[in-house]
């Protein structure tokens, strides 16, 4: 279960209001990148941890670590709404602050549906989505989620630390970027741990690859048509990350045939004409497009 | 741009139709695992690929294979749903067999939005939700999302591997499963040329960061109150993946103070009782819940 | 504005409780084909309708009207939720009538959130959601974009129709099935008013179609690659529905050229690796993959 | 900022699992009524708070409180979805008790995408939606979102408790019902506290009364047609619960005029025939309809 | 069923149009506070209702009202939309008064997707989310969901009040204050004929109460750690708002222990290093951080 | 199966970038006008095409070819939003151009999410959601909704090209608005290739017509209350659009009683109240509203 004190983890100091960069820090709150997924992400991840207890505990940390972060963000979006500053009130074409604010390029429901507070959103009003918790029972995907989690939050904290002059941000910003770096590594360190690339891939690696068609797991497939070029890379030969094959490239053919249904059922009220037999087709000849801008 | 032929990547058979089955395979559609994400994750990261253009092209490659799973994976669904089936019919309480796969657990807007056929919608019939479309702009964060994609993606096609006895889906199945091999090792591929963990940790690698505040970038910081133990990992101690710090293990305290927000302005519309001075708070003494349970 | 009395458009009789039922008319209510999705567009086209007033009036009526069948079908489902049923409590496996119907595959919510009754959402339980609501303010695209929902709804409400043997359910059908017949020829007969394909298409008639380019504004584009068959059909030749042009079938080619970004601003926070001049790219030979599967 | 230990607030004891009633405990957890919601709330309107302290901290102990309600009932559906029991395995056609238990009625994703753990969704897999986190800014306004959560939250739970026969569920539940009865009546307290109906209504009480139109503050409009009764109520007559006016009711008749918008601007492309002059309407004769059921 | 005239419940005038107030409108017609979701919040609770018919009659008298008030809000929206004002065209950059607009902030769907007009959606273009309809079959709950609603609504409407100095859209907006004054005490009044606090609580008060645990069914938990006080009020001592209890104040700790999940199944497709027995876990000697700011 | 080469399917030249329209172009990628709805809408109706192969094959054409559109308009945005043109700097109140940009109106996360580049989502930043992609299994249906689109992304794309002046845009629009003139008319010629009108309607064709109450389908039902008129117009009177019927007006009224519900079951939790015998009910007396704005 969980406690609280009544401090911040970090100081959050705004020396001028800006109401704009309030907008931009929901992203960092609400957004795909944001601090709820990752809080929750990693909750959900501790709370359905089956396996060692050491990965439950250590993702519980850092999960109530997170959710401190929800609240830095969500203090410095409601100091960065505060009226008084002169900045804001030199841009106000009329007496009201806040209307003034909301003109200078605001979220308006950080207004009209707070009262001059945080959201549950991202940096253009989209509601926090629980889909993005990702918690898929198998450690190592779990594993680079939390990674791809940071690495886009990390460039994202980057984005907004180029945003604001404001010392009092940037140093809010400079300490969540260095948790970023760590968090990324921190779920790196599992992998490596349980064995990096040989020992994992392909995840799961509980499956029994002899059941997958082995003739295609290493192979790189072109689907450009003839004359599209197909670069040389790591993933085109040598050996395979896993070691267990050699990668290679071929033209993407089809394997298949070109697929049957069935008519439509007469329950499913399709239009009497798509019931009947298929009248004989007629193909026609296709002319080359040339150069035809005018 | 983009061209088809009429066949399949690899062909589609299904032996007995199950509309239960059905309903799982939309997971692999529009699933936050599934086929429509990466194949739009893949196009829109090679869309606005900036950089080298031969991750660009490597991107439009996977990205339009993807696309001809969708198409497998939607015929599979449509062929699920035929009535045809001795099997279908014998567990149907009444003479349509289209109301009997309903009662028999299938997806019903597969019926009575499609008329038996796929939905853009994971298999709960949540539709598909583009903020899963992930292209940041980084290459190494977009590749460690990709990977993400494809690691639960491949745990998502063993699950439905294992939840049918049929061999004309589970060949299928095994196709796909060893595509999602070859992908997550070509995501991972262009990591470790761009130089690994250390020419790309943390990620951005171009934030310089001297900025950030290197005294928590390494740190593992323990939530647990007094009494709850931290054990111990690749990430509590030693050199970090990066190279550049050493891991070490933190109380989580507070940096911060008690935050302290402005009172209420008059444009906010809080309650009057909510502007004036705050009373003198008194605190409680807090008994101790002991063993309370009945 | 908008009045009532207490009395319903039409008889909704349910002989039998059926819970399963009341699932699948979750989709006529809060589905994309439903009665909240029809009765708010057409009440929005009204409010924002430019144009003779006729339009908009009409569209009131008929928006009007579909609130009633909102009630119809909420009260549908209320009923079919009444546990008291012989059939239902056949089928229970326990003393609760609503715990019976759960099992029986039943839409949770309608019990859990709603103690036995509707929700503004569909069959899955997805909510209703507002970007449903076509409103364009072309006329003739909302009224094509009417159709295509009274369209959709009549199928719809022709395979629940199918879905049922009870005679109360189905006569409320029947009625509901026939007012879609209705509306679907109102929409189109504005349309013949306004002139028909002639006078209206292309849509909108008010931009000025010589900026368009003219000279693919009647092809059909083949992307079928070589040695797929393009059919012949009423858009392959002959004059055009607007009488403007003469359709033909065109080969799609490429009018452009590979898409060239520039490198990545440093204040994008790609990696360091994106920004360097492109390596000289090698690209490989692929291979032709043949009949590989075992 | 936050802290854990490694134990549950009450104990969560699955006698035997249920795969059907994991599905159930969903709504509990992300669905509108469900402990992420309550959780989000109280902790933003904490964030958020401006003016007397106490509220605010109040707000983070039971905001605090509801996480570990999250974290009981996700544990409670990871138990409820091992696959051991006896019960299941009956009920399984097949080998596989996963597969069984989803031909049982569960949540697919909880298999699919969680290998069997609870999602951040409800109970029919639609995922949590952040714009169920009401913070208003308004304390009273707070309160009452808060009221109606808790009590539909409660309602929800004493459902489920009638869902199971298993103790260890029931025993999990009467703790949860018993703190949202504390839950309930700790938000209406605050109402108390600040003065009751007649200091806080209107909410908020801040805007100047003034400058309503007091004619109509006071009014229960009847809007039922000539021939529809409306009953009485305390809200018919009698003083105001504010004590500010007193209730009548009114027929709803318009005070207002057919509204006008202007012709369409051509930039907004409507149709041609929407911009020329309205052609002389020519209403109808309306025939009442008469018992035309056949 | 429902029926309407032609003129609006209270006279819209629009002196300026205003497409920035044009779109803070939309958070009063598609917003979580908004007019779509009070009207079908409504004419659901009243198509669900259970009981006395005269709530039932009631909610259907004023579920029609709000419609009559979205239909008020559209026709703002449009005519603050209109292009001929003087103020719109000074600050125009170009030509089209359209495009202008949307340079000085409007919402672009407002122009892109409906020509001009009013969207189902809220003032960052989310659309209207239906699960917002709350109708839970409790009728006190149920009040208390629409006393936030017309709480959290009135509010809302106070800060539109604020946006705008032109007097016609003051004098809606008072108008639509007025009626949310009404509403809340309507609510509010059917409580208090109820019975009030005591004859409700808590809700719903047709559950055995000695089921739950009363013995933490009057407690405020303080979550805080050590060293954090716990402000006293009307919620920490003194008889319970229904009657049945005293509050107390306790220190919240765990009643249960550490959860134990099984190992993963093999058709969970985990890792196979989760499935072993638990390596020795090693706890770590955790430092406490001090001031490390530099 | 699909395949692509590196070009486009027409130039995409930007000479001013500019930030503001690469948001404008979002309406038209992940809109619900947009080309990722049009390609998977018609790529499913072709995947799940039942009856007649030559219309499957003809909507892979044109889904296909959608594919490219979202690439060319992906593309537009990511010039837009190129930091280097003068204009761009002009407007800049710092030096970093990227904010500038986001100060002058542009979508803040094409840069905080995706580093300068197109998104998945539409002009605010709202996911693209798969509920739009219609695929009914009617083809006539089908074709109704593709027309809606076409016919709604034709409004848009003109829409969008009055708001650019640079002469690159424009043409690329000029492109796009053709490409929507035949895919108009190539819906609407499947439909007439069908036998138009009088073959098709009502949709779908092969419900047994008998079966729907006829009485009411053609029938327009006036709901506005005494003294609304009722326009006259080709829905009025004379022969329905499908030959087989008789247009006519009637006024609405309820074939319905009021509907009766039964009194809430215990298990549905509703309060104690709901469940006694209905009070006598007593009616008010309504006065009539006046004249009363002051």
């Amino acid at each position: 279960m969980f406690y609280h004190d009544n401090k911040l983890q970090y100081p959050v100091r705004v020396d001028t209001p800006s109401p704009l960069f309030a907008k931009m820090l929901q992203q960092a709150i609400g957004g795909v990148e944001g601090e709820i997924r990752v809080c929750l992400q990693y909750l959900f991840q501790s709370f359905g941890a089956r396996g060692p207890a050491r990965y439950r505990d250590m993702l519980m940390d850092t999960g109530t670590e997170e959710l401190g972060h929800i609240q830095m963000l969500a203090t410095a979006v409601a100091l960065n709404l505060e009226g008084s500053s002169a900045a804001v009130q030199e841009e106000a074409a009329r007496a009201n602050p806040m209307v003034a604010a909301i003109l200078g390029g605001m979220e308006p429901r950080q207004y009209l549906s707070a009262g001059m507070a945080a959201l549950a959103a991202d940096a253009n009003g989209v509601p926090f989505n629980g889909s993005h918790v990702y918690a898929s029972g198998n450690i190592v995907a779990d594993m680079y989620s939390n990674v791809a989690a940071e690495a886009t939050g990390r460039a994202l904290a980057c984005r907004l630390f180029d945003m604001t002059d404001y010392p009092g941000m940037k140093d809010m910003l400079r300490y969540l970027i260095a948790r970023d770096t760590m968090h990324q590594q921190q779920w790196l360190a599992v992998i490596e741990e349980l064995g990096g690339h040989q020992a994992n891939l392909p995840i799961p690696n509980s499956f029994d690859q002899s059941q997958e068609l082995l003739d295609v797991s290493y192979d790189f497939f072109a689907t450009g048509i003839d004359g599209t070029e197909t670069p040389a890379g790591r993933w085109t030969s040598g050996p395979s990350l896993d070691g267990k094959g050699e990668y290679r490239v071929r033209r993407a053919v089809p394997f298949g045939d070109e697929p049957k249904l069935a008519p439509p059922s007469p329950s499913g009220y399709a239009q009497r004409q798509q019931m009947t037999a298929d009248e004989a087709d007629t193909s026609v000849t296709v002319m080359t497009t040339g150069d035809t801008q005018s």
